[in-house]
């Protein structure tokens, strides 16, 4: 799995929803926000599942309804094709939260 | 919820397990690490769901085994007894996980 160079990159944002490339962590990035913790917990369950499904994990954080995303590949050092499919995934489910 | 004073906070870590204060965050912090990222997340629902009842989360961050768990109170602007409380909580569940 190697590393996106950067037009791959900016090809594969261009399909994403609300994603930027974080340069100094090497990985797209998102933020998302939700109604309250429930919500955004809910969120956090499914992006999990698919993420074990995937066997790509996030780098998140979590304070309250805020939700900030990390994706990059580790052994590969930045943004591979794995990361922009998990972003994908996560798009899908976002917008299908109540 | 009045700020716990440095020996009451002092006290409470004492009483608490892998806990310490994190000065330039104001809050309690304690890193767990487990076999794998569904360990993890299985810790971190039962987290989620102990928060919930408190009414009172955690500012978290996992990154595949690993989960990082910060405990302040941002209205009173420091740990409170409710940040003990959940510490408290967390500790009686981390053990528990397989």
């Amino acid at each position: 799995m190697s590393v996106l160079t950067e037009s791959e990159r900016a090809a594969a944002l261009e399909g994403l929803d609300g994603w930027t490339f974080d340069a100094a962590r090497n990985g797209l990035a998102r933020r998302l926000t939700f109604g309250d913790f429930g919500e955004a917990f809910a969120f956090m369950t499914r992006v999990a599942l698919a993420a074990e499904k995937a066997d790509h994990h996030p780098d998140w954080s979590n304070v309250w309804n805020r939700v900030d995303i990390l994706l990059t590949t580790h052994d590969a050092g930045g943004v591979t094709a794995r990361d922009v499919a998990l972003a994908r995934a996560i798009d899908a489910i976002a917008p299908s939260l109540p």
